[in-house]
C-alpha cells in the first residue's frame, strides 16, 4: 500500500500538557465511557453539526479549564500513534465522514479545516460535506501548514486545544514552540472533547493473544531483552518506556486482534534495569494459560498489569529508580510523566531491531510471498476465464481473492482493505470500493488490485495492474515506464545504508524522461507479521537513518494517474540481500542487492517492448522463471492455471513481440550491460 | 570543485555566548592586533608548541573568565562563516599545519583531535604530526561526532571554550544543550585563544572594491533593495541584519579583493525598515569616489559605518527600533545582540535571491565559459604537443593554464587553488601540487586537472581527466562509468524542486552497478562571479529546500578514485532550463533541463564505447558539437588548434570504434530511447 512522499506539512499526531493535566485521568478516559454527552437525540448527527457541538464544549468548563479554546486540533492517530487506528479512535471519520487513513481537522470558531495528503485528495473531495470543511492539500507548495493556518486564523492570544495522547511529545513541543512565537499557547487538555460529543462511540472488539514460537520468531523474548537492555546502556538509559504496539509485539513474541488489520494488541511495556512491566488490558487474556504458557516457554518473568493504570505504573517506577528513561516517540502525555531531566529521546533499539529480520522471519517471509502469490495467480485467472460470464465487480473481486487467501492455516487476515479499482477508480491511489461506488470489472478498462496479507510466517503487499482486452497505447506506455523504473530499482546494486531517497529517483526516472511522476513514495519497509507500514525503510526523497540495510524488506511500487482515466502500479515486496562478490565491492565494505519476494506474473500485454533495454527484458524474463518455478509446486492440482502460468511467464524479447503471448519457448536474450 | 557529500559530524563552524561575553570587544579584536602573546622566541613553533601554548592559556585569567576551560574548540572558518579564509583567518592551518579548506581542531587537557571529511583524509594525514594529532574522519559511522568525543574523554562539568564568531547560532546552541544535558558547559570566550598565541599573524591584504554595472549585474540595488524588504516583511521581519559576504556583494553589486579566490570583501549590512548601514573596513575604498560613484549610479542612499563599529551599530539599530530582526545563519555572536524575543531565524532571502540567476547574469555566465573553454582547449593542446619536449610537472601545467586564462580583460583571478594531478595524486580528490610533491605529466599515467576562474562576468570550475598515451582497461571502464553517471544527470528531465538527492542517485547508478563509489558531492552551486561554491544547490543525498530551479546553476562532477593508483573526475556546470513542450508535462507544472554550459571535450580514447547505450553516445556527441560551434570562434587564429578540435569532437558510434579517432565525419548516430 503507498504511503505518501512528503508529509512534513501535516502534524499527523497531535497533543499538549502543560499546567494540571490529570495523566491517569486521561489514559483511563482512553478506554472508558464518557458521561454527559452535550447533545442526545438519537441518531448519526451530521459533520456540520458534529462541528457545532464541538465549538460548544470548547468553552464549556466541564471540559476546558481556564479560559475557553479558539481552536481545537483533532490528529487521526490513537494513543500510540497508530495510523491505521480500531472504529472506537476514528475520530476524524466520525467528525468528517473521512475513512481515509491519514488527516489532521482543526476546529476553529470560525472554520472547519481538514488536511490530508496527495494519496487522498479526491476521497476527502468526495467524502467531506463542502459547506462544512476546508480541504487542505498538505505537501502542496501553496498549502498552509496547519500552524501557519492557525496564525493566520486566530485572534490575538489565543488557546489552541488538543490531546495529549494524541500527538508525539516532539511534534507537540515544536507545534507548541511556534504557536507561542505567535503569541498563541498549545493547551493539552485532559479531556477529548470528540469523545464528549460521541454518542454511541464504539466499543474494544478484544480478542485473544497469539503467542509465535521460535520456529517464526528466530529468537527467544530473554534473549530479545538481553540485547534491548544492551542497546539501552549504549545509551545510558537504565528504563525503557515502550510505547510503540509494534515494538511490543515483536518483543514480547505475541500477536493480537484489537485493530482490524496490524495483529496487535494494546499494551505498554516497561523495561526496568531487572524487571519488565506488560501492561494489558483488563481481559480474559491477561489470565488465559496461554499467555502464561507463552511466558513460561519463552522462560521470562514479566510483571503483569492492567492497562488503564499504565500511567500510575510509570510513575512508581519512575518514583524509585534514579537513571535516564529512554523514550522512542513517546506521546507528548506520556512523556511529561517523566521529569524532564530524566528523559532521553532517541530511536526506539526494538525499531532497530525489528526492521532488520532474522534468517527465520526472512524465511517464513519468503515462504509467505509464495503462498500469497499462488493465491493472486488463482484470482487473476478466475477473473480472465470469469470476467465474460459473471458481473464480477470489484468488492466481488476483492472478495473471491480473500476466500483464496484464507483457505491456508496460517491465514489471519488482510493486512489492509484491498484496493480493486476499475478504470478512473484506479487513478485514486488509495480507492476502496464501496457498496456507491462499485463497479463491474470489464474487458475494456485497467484493473489495479492491491492486496496484502497478514499470515503467521509473514506480511505480505502486491499490486498488479491488468486489461483483460487490448490496452491503449496510452496505457501501455505508461505502464512500461512504471516497469522502467519498478525495474531500475529491483536491479540496484548498493553500498550499505545506501540513502532511500536513491531507490526513490531510480523508480521515477524513466516516468520523468517523458515529464510524469506519482505523488506517492516509492516503497515502504514491511513488518514480519507486523505493521504492513514499517518505517524504516521507507523510499521517498526523504532520507532517515539507516539506509538500506541487509535483511529489511521493503516494496517497489512506483505508479502514474491519469485523473479521471486510468492508475497504474506495479508493487512488489523485496529483500535486502548481499550481492553476488559483495565482499570485493565498495572499497571491501560489500554491496547489496534486492530480492524480488514477490511471485506475480507482470501482465505482458501491457508492455510496449520497444521501450525496454535489451537488461530490462533479461530481468523480466528472470523474475518470471522465478515466479514459474516458486509457485507451480502450489498449484500442482490445477493443470489449468499451471498452464496459464506457464503461458504469463513465457520470456519476451524485441526480435520477436507477437511470440510473447504464446507457449512457444523463446530462447533467453543476453544483454551487454 | 568537490564537497564533502556528508558533514554532518563535523561541526565546521563554532562559538558561544553565555555570560558577560563583550561583543564589541570581540568584532575589533578579529581585526586588532593582540598583545602579550605568551610566548616569543622567534621563528614558526612547532605544531606541538603551539597546542601547548594554546593549553597554557586555557587556564589563563587574562583569557578565560573564571575557572578555566578543559578544552577548546577551533573552527577553520572565520567571522562570516567562510570557508575559503583570508591568512590572517588560517587558525587550524597554524595550529596543525592542514591547508585543506574543512577542519575543527579540539584541545583538551590531554589531546589534541583533528576532524576533517573525506576530500581531505589523506591530506591531513600527510600533514599533521601523527605524535600531536588524533586525526577524525567525519562521516564514517565509526567516527565519533565532536561532541561525543568531547563527552567521553571530559571529566564531569567540564567547561568547553569556543571564539563565539567562528560558529553559527544554531550550531552553537545544539553543541551547547548537547553538552549542557551531559554536565558541562560550552562557554563562549571573548579572546581568540589561538589569536593569542599567533605571532606574526598575517595582516589583512584590503584592494579597492569593484563596482558591478547593470550590464553584468542586470537588476540595480534599489530593486533589490526592495525586493529583499518585500520578503522581510513577508516573514514579518522589520529589519535585516546581513552577515554572509556573497549577500553583501550581490546586493550592493560590489565584489572585492579580500579573498585569494571569492570576490568578497569584510562587511555587514542592516536593512531597517527605511534605512540601509554597510559596514565597511577603514580603508581608503569607503571613501574612494569609486564606492561614491558606484552608488550614485545605483540610486542608492546608503550609511557607510566602519565595520569594527558592527556591534554597536547593531544594538543602536535594535535600540532605536521595534520589530523582528531577521537572521540568517549568523554567528552565535551577532545573533546574541539580538534580544531573544525579536530574533527571527530563518533562510536568507537575498540567498533565495541570488542563487536563481536573472536572465542578464545567466546570459554572462554562459559566455565566461565559452571563454573559459577556450583557455582550457588551449592548455590540453598544448599538453599534448609539447609533452614530449618540455618537463611539464603539475604546478608548471597549472601556471601555463592560468596564463592563457589570465589574457582575458575580464578575467579577475582563479576560483580555487587549481587541482593538477598526476597518477595516484589524482586518487586524492582534492590534491594542491607543492614544491615537494610536484611530479611529471607523462604519457604513462592518467591526469587530472580541475581549474575555476573568476571572470567579471561569471565564475566557473570545470574538470577534466586524460590520458596522453594509452590508458589502461581498468582506467577506461571506470571512466567510462564516471562519464555514465555524468550523462543520466545531464540528460535528466525533471519537476520543478525537484529534490537535490535524485542527481546524486544518477549520478552514481553506473558506478555502483560494479560496486564503485565516490566519496564527495556529486555537485554544488556556482555563484556569478561570487563564490564557486554556493549552496543551495547541493547534489548529494542531503535534501534542502528548494530543490533544483530555473536558472540554478551546478556542477555536475562525480569520480572514481583508486588511492594509490589514480583518479578520475569529470565536472561541468549545468544551468536549469525549460524542457521542450515543458508546459505539458508533469501535470502542466512544467518540466525542466540542464544545459551544460562547459565547453571543454571529453576525451574520446578514454571511452569504452560498448559500456555506453546509443542514447549515451548521442548525448557525447551532440555535447561535443556545440563545444565545437561555441568555441571555435573563439580560437579562430590559431588553426592547429581548430583542427585539434575539429578530431576531438567528431562523433563517435558503436559500429566502428576505430574511426573515432580520426577526423573522417561520421553521421550522428540516432537512438531508440
Amino acid at each position: 500500500m503507498t504511503v505518501a512522499s512528503n508529509t512534513k506539512l501535516i502534524l499527523t499526531g497531535a497533543a499538549l500538557l502543560v499546567a494540571v493535566v490529570g495523566c491517569s485521568v486521561a489514559v483511563t478516559r482512553a478506554m472508558a465511557n464518557i458521561e454527559n454527552p452535550p447533545e442526545d437525540d438519537g441518531g448519526q448527527p451530521t459533520s456540520a453539526k458534529i462541528v457545532r457541538s464541538i465549538r460548544n464544549t470548547m468553552n464549556d468548563t466541564r471540559y476546558v479549564m481556564g479560559p475557553p479554546i479558539q481552536a481545537y486540533i483533532i490528529p487521526s492517530v490513537d494513543v500510540h500513534q497508530n495510523e491505521d487506528t480500531t472504529d472506537r479512535d476514528k475520530r476524524v471519520a466520525y467528525v468528517s465522514g473521512f475513512t481515509g487513513s491519514s488527516a489532521t481537522i482543526v476546529i476553529e470558531e470560525g472554520a472547519a479545516a481538514f488536511w490530508t495528503d496527495s494519496r487522498y485528495f479526491m476521497q476527502a473531495k468526495n467524502q467531506l460535506d463542502n459547506e462544512t470543511w476546508i480541504i487542505m492539500k498538505s505537501g502542496q507548495p501553496a498549502t498552509k501548514s496547519i500552524q501557519e493556518w492557525l496564525v493566520e486564523k486566530l485572534p490575538q492570544n489565543s488557546r489552541v486545544g488538543i490531546d495529549p495522547f494524541l500527538m508525539k511529545a516532539k511534534e507537540f513541543q515544536q507545534l507548541s514552540a511556534y504557536l507561542e512565537s505567535h503569541g498563541h499557547n498549545l493547551i493539552a487538555l485532559p479531556t477529548n472533547l470528540v469523545d464528549v460529543v460521541w454518542k454511541n462511540r464504539p466499543e474494544l472488539k478484544l480478542k485473544e493473544l497469539e503467542p509465535i514460537g521460535d520456529q517464526f520468531s528466530g529468537k527467544r523474548v530473554p534473549q530479545k531483552l538481553a540485547e534491548v537492555r544492551k542497546a539501552m546502556k549504549a545509551l545510558t538509559a537504565d528504563i525503557m518506556i515502550v510505547t510503540a504496539l509494534e515494538d511490543i509485539a515483536w518483543l514480547l513474541n505475541l500477536r493480537g486482534s484489537d485493530f482490524e488489520y496490524a495483529p496487535l494488541f494494546f499494551a505498554y511495556v516497561i523495561i526496568a534495569e531487572n524487571d519488565t512491566y506488560l501492561y494489558l488490558l483488563k481481559q480474559d487474556r491477561a489470565t488465559t494459560n496461554k499467555i502464561d504458557n507463552h511466558f513460561q516457554t519463552e522462560h521470562i518473568d514479566i510483571i503483569i498489569n492492567e492497562y488503564n493504570n499504565t500511567v500510575a505504573g510509570i510513575n512508581t517506577v519512575i518514583r524509585n529508580t534514579k537513571g535516564m528513561v529512554l523514550l522512542s516517540s513517546a506521546s507528548e502525555a506520556i512523556q511529561t510523566i517523566v521529569p524532564s531531566e530524566r528523559r532521553l529521546e532517541a530511536e526506539s533499539p526494538i525499531m532497530k531491531m525489528r526492521i532488520i529480520k532474522n534468517d527465520v522471519e526472512a524465511q517464513k517471509m519468503r515462504e509467505a510471498h509464495k503462498r500469497d502469490g499462488a493465491s493472486i495467480i488463482k484470482y487473476l485467472y478466475w477473473l480472465e476465464t470469469e470476467i465474460d460470464d459473471q458481473n464480477i465487480t470489484e468488492i466481488k473481486g476483492a472478495d473471491k481473492l480473500k476466500s483464496y487467501k484464507s483457505q491456508h492455516e496460517y491465514y489471519r487476515r488482510l493486512s489492509f482493505q484491498t484496493i480493486s479499482a476499475v478504470g478512473a477508480h484506479a487513478a485514486m491511489a488509495h480507492y476502496i470500493p464501496t457498496n456507491d461506488s462499485d463497479r463491474q470489472i470489464t474487458r475494456t478498462e485497467l484493473y489495479l488490485i492491491e492486496s496484502g496479507t497478514q499470515y503467521k510466517d509473514g506480511t505480505t503487499d502486491m499490486t498488479r495492474t491488468v486489461h483483460f482486452g487490448t490496452p491503449s497505447d496510452t496505457e501501455k506506455d505508461a505502464f512500461t515506464r512504471v516497469l522502467k523504473g519498478f525495474i531500475s530499482v529491483a536491479t540496484a546494486v548498493f553500498p550499505r545504508g545506501a540513502p532511500f531517497s536513491f531507490f526513490d529517483a531510480m523508480a521515477r526516472r524513466a516516468l520523468w524522461d517523458v515529464g510524469l511522476d506519482y505523488d506517492h513514495a516509492t516503497g515502504h519497509g514491511v513488518g514480519a507479521f507486523l505493521k504492513v507500514h514499517e518505517y524504516p525503510p521507507l523510499i521517498s526523497s526523504k532520507n532517515m537513518p539507516p539506509g538500506m540495510c541487509k535483511n529489511m524488506f521493503t516494496t517497489n511500487e512506483p505508479g502514474y494517474y491519469e485523473n479521471g482515466k486510468f492508475g497504474i502500479r506495479l508493487g512488489n515486496v523485496l529483500q535486502v540481500v548481499d550481492a553476488p562478490h559483495s565482499s570485493e565491492h565498495f572499497s571491501g565494505k560489500g554491496a547489496y542487492k534486492f530480492d524480488d519476494i514477490t511471485m506475480v506474473p507482470i501482465q505482458k500485454k501491457m508492455i510496449n517492448v520497444d521501450l525496454l533495454s535489451e537488461s530490462e527484458i533479461q530481468w523480466l524474463n528472470e523474475y518470471h522463471a522465478g515466479v514459474r518455478n516458486n509457485v507451480s509446486p502450489l498449484l500442482s492440482d490445477n493443470s489449468n492455471i499451471l498452464e496459464w502460468l506457464e503461458r504469463e511467464t513465457q520470456p519476451i524479447s524485441k526480435q520477436n513481440e507477437e511470440c510473447t503471448e504464446t507457449t512457444t519457448e523463446q530462447p533467453e536474450t543476453t544483454t551487454d550491460q
